[in-house]
């Protein structure tokens, strides 16, 4: 067979493995917003037989065939190609895939999807013991993955790599470590400040339909398309791309806090314009796919916090606000809106922190794993762990494990690693909004009479219509002219915070 | 292999074939209630790769060679052990398979997906034209699946024994011929009555959302689990068993019309009892499946008509109908409740008609199928059929074609003799309600008291808990100890609304 037909048959093989997949992210969505409880035990076999499906197509001899008869041949050409890319892509998820035994890909698949039922549960009732079997048996089955991939220095590396391919814990501690010295110094000075927003304009009577309606009108506005998407309800939000032309969005009402939904709808709806903005014609192969959790989260926190939570989106949006929630703000400026949804302040829940304490909120997440993964801490040491650190970095005690170790459903999902590309996705994002500010000009002009289009279609560009042409690194490389770099982040920060707190620094 | 290995692994496998069933039910489910407009082109890939895959399964040369080592073993038994039972089911689905080319196969599941998005439109619009071409389409491809099948006399009677094993049309013309008679009769003689009901108290304002609440409650109320269920908003309403545990109903509602919403949701939730009913341990198995459309409608319309359009449960629901509708049916009694959702007049929708001329509508679809099939009326000529049928049948001539021949989902999803298996299970239904009277007393006194279980738990162990043991006309004759006849039917309708209307026949 000719590198050429080869490369066919791989492609085809790839977007068929895809539409299964796609099956698991339908059940995954549905599981999370509509299932009835009772069917929770028949979906996690469905997803189990799935998983074990996909890993058989993903570790068939037959793709080590094709890659061995592809690579090297002169088809592939420049790296840079899409054949290339696709190769070079399909390759480092073959090798993956080949390292891990089946029947512990069927194990994680059966025993997360049933403690993500346990972790509802437990979370509702602060009950720590009821997750804790499920989650030792997750953490036994993690460590099995990470010998089995024998990726990196540590075993937690090995699970990073997943999410972030090519990044380190070295790396990571590298940049963590000054950023969790400036986040505290730089938290510590605003709530020294005698300056403070009023929290009241947030926590009014907001109707749940018309935060529904307001968020889907802003995804809209800022370039996600309906047509091709939804937005539902569920207990952790999440963005899910079941296939082209269908990308979900969730989010959570509270009747009483506007800020919460709304903003995390502008979140995922960023997940959601990257995953719309990838070539659909692409589907099932890297080149139509996202990167790395790092860059899907750049965009998600982009469009939340560098776009959503400025004066000129709120110059835009206010009145919207005010025509929707009748009588509610009319005394409301854009001035005092901005401020209140970027109130600093320590608190116990990470997604709803803001932007300054949020990566002290993953730092301390990523502490934790380290600990689970490389230094074997018992499961049953966690919330007393969790509590410890949490006071040392927040000088705050959760006053339950609801509000401490068991607020996220990431580690219910198997999900150890995911945590550190939120942080990396606030750096990137930064890198990403300086470098569009200097090619598109004045963008908060933009904003205020409501145009978001010129950036999303910027991004989609430069970042969506790449696929995974580049690694994270690379890609922040291409884009801005320089490597990963906090410094953006910390001057956004350090900008936004001094003045609407009135400080200098 | 012994014959007792075989069978384990006939099961696995028919287990395993299942879990990728439930999988494209779900994705069917969700697309018919929450999936964007434009997720639809890869939708229609999703379910033909899924079907092609289960066909692959279906028709594996390993189940016949299974099979074959099992049947005429001692270890199959008596013949209505589970073991034959399952035995003689999966054979005759695997000969049905080995008979449809697997392109056929991917070709119908890719054409009908996106018919039925069509359909939507077409009906919107009452525009046939835009339905034409996706509908001649489906006409030759089941064509061709009747030619592969070569089962009955006619090609019609291979598509029929697909929904209803053993059915034939020469049997439907003898049931059906005297039946259009004596319901053409009973309507005149109704239609002269002097008598009328009260059509104002179903068409008052009732809100979307206590209509759902009150939809859900009835229907467990009669012995729908909704903690193992669901009831969501669809164009045209069904219910999906997607798993143990997972049986999803769908309604539609119109603020203006009480009726159509509640009596669809007591017809689905009959569905759904009887898919709760199965036994989960047999999920994936003949024995943990249903007989027939047929005997799935009897449930239906038995809880629909016999149970939700009777007195009784009339006398039992109107005091919580008054209570969720504050002021808006107070001065309605459960008799003349009764009598307004019983009102029998020709119309042309099938499934907003009465319980008298609902089967007159299923034998004009049956006569035009027969035509389509078996005598090759072109497509095109469809309109006009239709309405000149119409016209014979109801002396009404149908306003365009949303309220003709596009009204009905059915062609579009294939489904060519479904139809009739409405009204054998209005005939099957009347002669269960007969035989639970006789075994289980006065069930009126019971519905007026609120007490439906009694006759789900008969249901439950006579019909749900056998699976497939029995065919039909078999299982018929087991619970009522008679074979299928159109008289207890007759009987039902003429005693009922002789009474409703004041006539004696």
């Amino acid at each position: 067979m000719d590198a050429g037909t080869a490369y066919q048959k791989l492609i085809a093989g790839n977007k068929e493995t895809a539409v299964l997949g796609s099956c698991a992210s339908l059940l995954v969505w549905d599981e999370r917003t509509y299932m009835p409880k009772g069917g929770s035990p028949y979906r996690a076999e469905q997803l189990s037989f799935l998983a074990g499906m996909i890993h058989e197509r993903l570790t068939s001899p037959h793709i080590g065939d094709l890659l061995a008869t592809i690579e090297g041949s002169p088809f592939v050409g420049d790296p840079l190609s899409a054949e290339a890319v696709n190769v070079r892509e399909i390759r480092r998820g073959y090798d993956r895939q080949m390292k891990l035994p089946p029947d512990l890909v069927k194990a994680l698949a059966r025993v997360t999807t049933l403690a993500q039922g346990a972790w509802v549960d437990a979370r509702a009732a602060s009950d720590f013991a009821a997750f804790r079997p499920h989650l030792e048996e997750i953490v036994k089955l993690k460590l099995e993955e990470a010998a089995a991939l024998q990726t990196g220095e540590t075993p937690y590396d090995a699970l990073l790599d997943d999410y972030e391919p090519g990044e380190t814990s070295a790396n990571l501690d590298r940049v963590f470590g000054p950023m969790k010295t400036e986040l505290t110094a730089l938290a510590g000075a605003i709530e020294g400040a005698s300056r403070k927003p009023d929290m009241g304009i947030v926590q009014r009577q907001y109707a749940t339909d018309l935060q529904q309606a307001f968020g889907e009108a802003a995804a809209s506005a800022i370039g996600f398309d309906m047509t091709k998407g939804r937005l539902d309800v569920t207990t952790h939000p999440f963005c899910s791309g079941i296939g082209p032309g269908d990308i979900r969005l969730t989010t959570r009402y509270d009747e009483e806090n506007f800020a919460q939904a709304f903003f995390g709808t502008l979140h995922e709806a960023g997940h959601g314009i990257y995953e719309q903005g990838l070539d659909a014609a692409a589907f099932g192969t890297p080149m139509g796919d996202a990167v790395s959790l790092g860059i899907h989260e750049s965009q998600s926190r982009m469009w939340e916090n560098m776009v959503g939570r400025n004066l000129s989106f709120w110059t835009h949006f206010l009145p919207k606000l005010q025509s929707t929630f009748k009588g509610t703000v009319d005394d409301v400026s854009p001035e005092a809106m901005t401020f209140a949804v970027n109130r600093v302040e320590r608190s116990f829940i990470r997604v709803e922190a803001d932007e300054v304490t949020y990566n002290l909120h993953i730092i301390l997440r990523y502490e934790m794993e380290k600990r689970l993964i490389n230094d074997k801490l018992p499961v049953g040491d966690i919330p007393d762990a969790w509590n410890e650190t949490f006071k040392e970095f927040f000088d705050l005690t959760p006053p339950d494990d609801a509000n401490g170790c068991l607020q996220d459903i990431h580690w219910s999902g198997g999900g150890f690693g995911y945590f550190p590309t939120y942080s990396l996705g606030n750096i990137y994002a930064a890198q990403f909004f300086e470098q569009a500010r200097e090619e598109l000009g004045d963008l908060d002009a933009m904003f205020s009479t409501g145009e978001f289009l010129p950036l999303r279609d910027w991004l989609r560009e430069k970042i969506h219509r790449q696929g995974m042409r580049y690694r994270s690194g690379d890609l922040v490389k291409e884009v801005t002219g320089r490597g990963p770099d906090a410094e953006p982040l910390m001057r956004h920060l350090r900008g936004k915070y001094g003045e609407l707190y009135g400080l200098s620094f």
